[in-house]
């Protein structure tokens, strides 16, 4: 397939997913009434996003029909420090932490890799990083080429940032090539891609934009958040995130997750995987709240990625 | 030079710039009394400071006798809009503005470079963007290769953010590393580099550790802030940072420089170059409140290296 028709292939496949994820979304359009809130919504309406996060609660309980959530919550996180003036000491404590609780990786930045693949090496954590990161407003060879060296580095998942500035231009072509370039710099190293949309700057309409070219064009999973914009994970996103990308791609809620109960209604909404840095917090939250085993034991394998 | 020699050279120029600076900087130290605030301040009280300030003027004064303040104010501005949801249509638009009032540059994201470039091409208006921004915490290699591929673009400035954590760990060598790549990559393509110190995370022994490593690095400037950190510029270490640097590097302040007053602070203790979103109205101000001329004829030639 030359690029031309690769092109071609994106927008045609984006079209119709949005189109599809629209009509799907919205039980009233144009000027019909909508049947929960007898308004001409077009399916934005609370009563329809309480509807999809009801769908959400079913999959991932279908996904996992003999887990209790609580059971594997450790390994649903990943443990996060992304703070501009972490110290290597702070990187240390974060690994111990992940490999004492078994947390599906850390999420470091670059710069930090190498330090934390050398302390996780005899472990299933595993170290997971940020590409254009926070603002994802850099060239998409400058996101590829950082994810190259990263895993190089020995991060096995990517976090990248897409090209919000592009989403907000309607520039659909030039967010999917973004995207293209760095799922195929962590494809080809065996890494996997999470595609952060940074829901709180986007509408609706451009959320379910970003997931439908971040499906078509490889990502493993959509990202809701980096934790450094105007807002983090919401419930209701995460439950329109998965009714876009289905159920063969992950969907990591992040962003002002500090406590047990919002995690919940995350796993309850669709997330497959959570980034926080309070987990810990969560973790003994957990425990206290619930007679589950937490935390889980660690077994042989990686862990992570069990979960999309 | 080899690698050796090299890193030796940095870490003892280093050394003996921060022991100066600290020296010079410090009217009492260990248990010896300030003349100033009468206290063990170790050179560090508000007294200091503000003889630190007045230094500054008059290095200000001394470097442009002829020049009142507020004559050329334009070209002292990059025009800043590094926000994550920036689209096409608002690069356009401060473009427009920055040739309309002759700033120096427009200071935008690396994705907007090739835009800002085609509309700036017929103009003295420079095109300025930003390297490892905000965090500052991604590989040196990853930074080189966003500097060249921007400069590629039509970059004429690079606006790199330093390596907070490795100066938290008290890294010099990584620091020096992470500097000297990017400048590098900066000067083979006559593109002037600007180190980001981020002084919002900094202790002032940090700030004076920063700049001398910059410096010893082959910067052209030093900054203050990335204006997504916890805090922006100040006087104060305006003051600071052109105290350590000397007069042939460059002090750019950046980071909540919303008025003409503050600016005038910032070029007052020693600020070459000012970072401001809201650079239209400072103009405006700066014209309501003088009988100046602004904003300054824009000329033949290019601006704003003229400043350091």
């Amino acid at each position: 397939m030359n690029k031309d028709s690769s092109l071609d292939y994106l927008v045609r496949v984006v079209s119709e997913e949005i189109h599809r994820s629209l009509s799907q979304g919205a039980p009233a359009r144009g000027g019909e009434f909508c049947p929960w809130c007898a308004q001409a919504c077009g399916g934005h309406c609370s009563a329809e996003v309480n509807r999809m996060v009801e769908v959400g609660a079913n999959r991932v309980s279908a996904l996992a029909p003999n887990a209790s959530i609580d059971r594997s919550i450790a390994s649903l996180i990943d443990h996060t420090l992304l703070k501009a003036d972490a110290a290597y000491e702070d990187i240390r404590k974060i690994c111990e932490e992940a490999k004492r609780y078994g947390f599906a990786s850390v999420c470091i930045n670059p710069s930090m890799v190498s330090l934390a693949s050398r302390i996780l090496a005899n472990s299933p954590v595993m170290v997971c990083t940020v590409v254009g990161f926070p603002l994802g407003a850099t060239l998409a060879e400058a996101k590829a080429f950082e994810a190259e060296a990263s895993i190089m580095n020995g991060a096995h998942e990517i976090d990248m940032v897409l090209n919000i500035g592009a989403l907000k231009s309607k520039d659909l072509v030039t967010l999917g090539q973004d995207i293209q370039l760095v799922v195929q710099a962590c494809h080809t190293r065996e890494a996997i891609c999470k595609v952060i949309i940074e829901t709180a700057y986007l509408t609706d309409e451009e959320k379910i934009s970003a997931c439908s070219v971040a499906k078509a064009s490889g990502a493993d999973f959509v990202k809701t958040s980096t934790g450094f914009g105007p807002g983090g994970a919401s419930a209701k996103d995460v439950a329109l995130m998965r009714s876009v990308v289905g159920d063969d791609v992950g969907v990591k809620a992040s962003g002002g997750i500090r406590d047990w109960k919002v995690l919940q209604e995350m796993v309850q909404s669709g997330a497959t995987r959570i980034g926080a840095s309070a987990s810990v917090k969560i973790l003994q939250e957990a425990k206290s709240q619930s007679a589950s085993n937490l935390p889980a034991p660690v077994g042989e394998g990686r862990t992570g990625n069990d979960y999309y």
